[in-house]
């Protein structure tokens, strides 16, 4: 009695499970054959049942964004989460909860004046708290340069700390993005290996053992040349791509495996769009990218019927809360309002996958055939 | 044993109550003394505590933008909601639900396709679905032109319908958001009443009765100069105001009763800036309005230390997921880190209200001495 795809009331999201797996298939394979850890970022899917998927073969370590993530993945028996947000004091009550429980939390820092904040509130019966050093590789984000001169008397604070254990170093390779093709990103994916390597190997000559190395970002993960060195990867949006990862040139559109159901809600002749009842709450204002002269609208592109490929001229180009503003992208603007009638249901292709599925409880999971096969809750909040 | 607004772990979204009073308050005051019924668009706060304060003293009437919404409010006992978002005929079923338990649901149409796609839908055993037409006043969105031919054949199809009851007209007056000020919003605001009066008019002339004539924005209800022929006023984030309310002029920084409190997860002395642990999920992506020489940022401004006001040259400039960057808004760019030390609290000043308070499962309602006296609550998803 499966439900078929157009019952679903409208906006919803939906998920093909079968280009779900290819995703994570590609992955991991990436990782066995470098033979690195994998610890895919959840905060993207924010599923158990997706993340039991992206783990199945590893030992099942995640990287989590939020509180909210690391105690709803400990709920479902994940044990080993590595909270990638630079820790700050007021956090630690909520880990050490889940810490009580035997989950292994591992926290980021960079700078000195957080270790001096965590410390008195670690309590000394407890396990050392462990603790990886962000090395900032060239996102220009949080982390420590690797020729930082404050690196080493970081970890070496870490390391003499009896209630905390210095795990290693982790970066985020989020400057991938600014590139425009695969063979840039492996240029900028193999500047983040050398850096975080170059910070490594300052420590370790300086007596101060570095077990992990991880890196992440899926452009990286997906082009890097080498992972030599490397320990651990941990890419998030590669379970899902978006228009994001197409424009990078590391996805196309038949790898896109999360769309927005939404129905076709008005005409506008004189303006020559069409509304649909997905708006910025169903569909993020995340504007990803406009490159490489791909087919681009602000708020995603509408998927030709039958088909993972977009429309070449249609997309939403503007939204208010619940209102998706359909429109043409080219010249001549002749909108084909007959292609789109009032009730018609529409999928738009996510720019910003991690930003679009923010706002949905669930997923809708999907077959080849357009058959409801599957509902996974998702969490959200912090 | 009330917490203090610093023992909060951030992000999470912060409700001033005597801040929200005020702003109910002056509604309330329009509405009595326009003589007018208040039906509070209930999309922005999605909380029933704060929509039983926005209607008390009225009939209890709200407005809803989704299904959830709408279910979510039945279930606290609102038995009057208008869905205003047009109406297709997939929404019917879990409109239908509500029907038979008594709520009086009414619904939004601008296009004869809706009508006959609907009819089939409804059963004849139940009362009549009570519908408004929409009237597009100006907004340029969903709705019919109020001199657009189609107008009366519409209404008068409506009207014979058995099982619909025709109800009047609804217009969003979202085309005060363009105006500058005060004065030029009560002009779009006059527009507004004109047309629908218009509308109003043409259908009353062809034998069409409209005892609702509604319209809604909440820049249009605060400016308004007559509110003469209309029957209820719908405005929304007019509970919280927020900067573009600010920048349109119709509220004042002391008037902003909601943010995101938030803390200083990092410095970044080489690029000048902190970060915060507000990012996109957090404060949203909407750019709000660069407007009127006032401070800007693109995701909203940040509180200075014991006053509404904002630093007049801090702001969060950009966002990633769970990261906000902090930055200096004019030269010399000379980021004041020692103002906001790693592990302090900021608090961020909404952009826009209704899209930054989505990512919330709840308020937390602090008093005028920072004191945590309630958790509200809050609906998301569809």
């Amino acid at each position: 009695m499966a439900l078929s795809i157009n019952e679903l009331v409208t906006p919803c999201l939906i998920l093909n499970q079968t280009t779900l797996d290819r995703n994570l298939s590609r992955v991991h394979t990436i990782a066995q054959k470098a033979g690195v850890h994998l610890r895919p970022h959840c905060k993207t899917a924010k599923s158990a049942e997706i993340a039991r998927r992206a783990t199945a073969g590893f030992n099942g370590g995640i990287t989590v964004a939020t509180l909210n993530e690391a105690e709803y993945f400990a709920q479902h028996g994940f044990t080993d989460i590595t909270y990638a947000v630079s820790i700050v004091s007021s956090k630690l009550k909520r880990l050490q909860a889940l810490r009580d429980h035997g989950v292994i939390i591992t926290v980021l820092c960079d700078h000195s004046d957080t270790i001096e904040a965590i410390i008195p509130q670690l309590s000394s019966s407890s396990t050392p708290l462990p603790i990886l050093i962000e090395i900032d590789t060239g996102t220009r984000r949080t982390g420590v340069l690797p020729d930082a001169p404050e690196l080493i008397p970081l970890a070496t604070c870490i390391n003499e700390s009896p209630s905390l254990e210095f795990r290693g170093l982790l970066s985020f390779g989020g400057f991938g993005y600014k590139e425009n093709s695969p063979e840039d990103i492996a240029d900028t994916a193999a500047l983040e290996r050398t850096r975080i390597l170059d910070a490594a190997e300052r420590l370790e000559n300086a007596g101060v053992q570095c077990p992990v190395i991880s890196v992440g970002s899926t452009p990286h993960v997906l082009c890097a040349r080498s992972f030599n060195g490397i320990s651990e990867i941990r890419p998030g949006v590669y379970v899902f791509g978006d228009l994001m990862m197409k424009a990078l040139g590391v996805y196309d559109y038949e790898d896109i495996a999360v769309t927005v159901q939404a129905t076709v809600i008005g005409h506008n002749r004189e303006q020559n769009r069409a509304y649909i009842d997905a708006g910025a709450l169903a569909l993020s204002q995340d504007q990803g990218f406009d490159r490489n002269g791909l087919p681009y609208a602000k708020y995603g592109l509408i998927r030709q019927n039958d088909s993972a490929l977009p429309h070449p001229n249609i997309g939403v180009c503007d939204v208010n809360q619940e209102h998706g503003f359909v429109e043409c992208l080219n010249e001549p603007y002749d909108f084909p309002f007959d292609e789109f009638p009032i009730g018609s249901i529409v999928h738009v292709i996510p720019n910003h996958a991690c930003h679009t599925i923010s706002g949905f409880d669930r997923y809708h999971v999907v077959d080849d055939i357009g058959q409801v096969i599957a509902e996974w809750p998702r969490t959200n909040g912090w």
